[in-house]
């Protein structure tokens, strides 16, 4: 084979379709979030606003979290130099297990280098634990778990987006002995919709299957103390495993299972992608236990998210565009062509300093590509302004049809 | 199915096997390496020696990684608040992926959250690019290395521990025409032994085969810029992909490959797990770029790091202990039985505050656990002497058999 020339191919497959992707070299700059300094392909800067980041409320800049960092530096260094295993367990980490135990009043807690990973290693872990596992997934579901699910090879059944019936339809014709196990998320990111998190808890229960949320795009933002959706809608006991993020809005890196003890217990001793790897540097486990702990106490940083969706939402509404309302922080405005989603990302950037990412195959379906905005309690009035001010000059420019390609 | 009973049933046969872990909690103290406290599960503090670490050059306390740390900290912020497509991309991974390709002489660099999901990430993807392709593996590859190649179930062929002539044999019985890649590591980090990587290039040559190279155990600590046994073989230009770690000799944290710039565009395209996950913190890839710029041009710590080996094999081998010797840095001590392996490292925690975890299945293969020592520029000769005495005295007291069991 031509390694080369098949390289080549691929890489041009990306280009026909209009989805190769470039990646935008920025510089955020502490306490001046959104704002950041972008690095151009030409050598030059320019001051641009980040509309497209998931530090959604601006954690990564905290005093509380930066002052966390700054101390375990000091005190015990850079990285943990070893595996959990071998050397890499420190009190950093059992603190910030602790914390994630207490957020979801769970038993216990399993910190993975990031959620992608503890998706992955969890759902892939679990057939061994329980041989002949069948797990029921979501067809929205994030790709971490598509690749846990997928890795061994293990039973797997997809159910319709949120669709609790087709749920219960595809698990009435499955064997009522074979253990079985329902996955599926909380906040959708990219299209912002809610699962129906206790019509699935029921249907499960039914069937006596386990369940698994992901709650990577819901914890730190909702519920009372930043427990996510579940801790919201009182639903924390109907679930065996809840998975998330400390990447997002806890605004540092990493990622975990809240789950009974021995459940932890299990993954932590089977799971490859958990025992083989280096640990979480403390200083990252630090950071991130501050912003934990910080969020069960500032609902007023919650209430200031939310309201800046609102306003956002509210005034892209006014103008026509198509944009997609399920209520949350996500700000999805649908474009459903590739090659016209980058134009309009390209212009937003170079014209109006404004930085919001394409969204395009794969991370959502083709025809479905869009502008995703994820306005956060550090993007103020003028940001806003501006941002509305452009996407209505762009749309007109463009003419491209309003609120026509709303979902 | 009873879940409960099925976990309780897992966890049992692991202590029946008497290889269920402990972690042992402890905290490095900056400035103080291999000093470090232990946090007993009673609530009280000793300290202790770590003998077991992978921090292998104590880069995890340098000054320059540090300060790098602090600087990113307080100019950028904690996260990075996105995929490295959506806001992720900063000028500290630009910097640290260039660091890479130079240090490896290669065209580019590929940035991932850890080797683990480096090699598993790049090995799944590798069969997209090349439909049919075979990978053959080494059989005392890293798990992470097994879990890639396996994931989509693609044509894999597993040749016999460091045998060229196998590897032959394998290969010729396959179609000349299928694609191919052979893959396997530097130094093995259970025994320290070093893979014959001329000798297998120049089998993968005969096939007109890929060559992917795990140098996780090398990347820092072997070649005159710590490029690595490729580079201290001046092998560089006979690999395709060189992978590594930023979170061992490098102290930090994160993974990467290096190799032509077409293969990281690709790989960088269409591996799920470098997409859909949340990129490595400005300030991890600033200590790690630090890291790597430093050890470019200290071979005198590397010097010293060899120096320590050399002296503790010594010394252990003069009291007969059965160790391993391959000529590297790592210094493994055979027991043979999981459950002599753990009262030999208990001992050694509770009665001599030597920190040296056992290592058991499924790290290592059944009968073969050992204890595992890493010494490094920070050990001094008073931490050998008081190891080198409690493992005499330890031997003696448990009547187990000197140089028998050694490989
Ligand atoms: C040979 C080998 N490859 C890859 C890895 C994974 O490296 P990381 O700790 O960066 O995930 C390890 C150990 O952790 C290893 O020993
Ligand atoms: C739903 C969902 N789950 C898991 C992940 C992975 O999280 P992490 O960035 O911590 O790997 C992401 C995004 O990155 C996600 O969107």
């Amino acid at each position: 084979m031509d390694f080369s020339a098949a390289l080549d191919q691929a890489l041009t497959n990306l280009h026909d379709e209009g989805r190769y992707r470039t990646f935008i070299d920025i510089e955020r700059t502490k306490g001046h979030f959104p704002k950041a300094i972008w690095n151009k392909p030409d050598g030059t800067k320019q001051e641009i606003t980040v509309w497209c980041g998931n530090d959604y409320l601006g954690m990564g800049q905290h005093p509380v979290v930066l002052e966390a960092m700054h101390e375990a530096l000091d005190a015990t260094g850079a990285g943990s130099g070893g595996t959990r295993n071998i050397s890499g367990t420190t009190v950093y980490h059992k603190r910030l297990e602790a914390e994630l135990a207490d957020l979801h009043q769970k038993e216990d807690a399993l910190l993975f280098t990031s959620a992608y990973i503890a998706n992955d290693a969890t759902l892939s872990t679990l057939p061994k634990l329980f041989p002949g596992l069948i797990i029921y997934s979501d067809n929205l579901n994030h790709a971490s778990m598509i690749e846990g699910i997928r890795r061994n090879g293990g039973a797997k059944r997809v159910f319709r987006h949120n669709d609790p019936e087709h749920l219960r339809e595809l698990m009435a014709a499955d064997d009522p002995k074979a253990p079985k196990l329902v996955a599926f998320e909380s906040v959708y990111s990219m299209d912002g919709d809610i699962g129906p998190i206790e019509a699935l808890c029921d249907v499960a229960d039914e069937f006596g299957a386990l369940t698994y949320l992901d709650e990577v795009h819901a914890v730190g933002l909702y519920g009372p103390r930043g427990g996510g959706i579940s801790e919201r809608d009182q639903l924390t006991n109907r679930l065996d495993i809840i998975n998330g993020t400390l990447g997002k809005a806890f605004g540092v890196q990493g990622g975990y299972i809240a789950a009974s003890a021995k459940m932890c217990d299990a993954v932590r001793s089977y799971a490859p992608g958990f025992i083989f790897t280096t640990s979480l540097p403390p200083v990252v486990a630090a950071g991130a236990a501050a912003s934990v702990a910080h969020l069960k106490n500032d609902q007023d940083l919650r209430d200031r998210h939310q309201a800046a969706a609102k306003v956002l939402k509210l005034r892209l509404k006014g103008l026509g565009l198509p944009i997609i309302d399920h209520g949350t922080h996500i700000v999805p405005v649908m474009v459903g062509n590739p090659v016209h989603t980058k134009v309009l990302s390209d212009k937003l950037l170079e014209d109006h300093g404004i930085y919001v990412q394409p969204i395009n195959f794969p991370t959502v379906p083709r025809g479905t590509e869009r502008l995703r905005f994820t306005p956060s309690p550090v993007h103020g009035p003028g940001e806003i302004n501006a941002l509305v001010h452009a996407m209505d000059e762009l749309w007109s420019h463009c003419a491209l049809n309003r609120a026509e390609l709303a979902g």
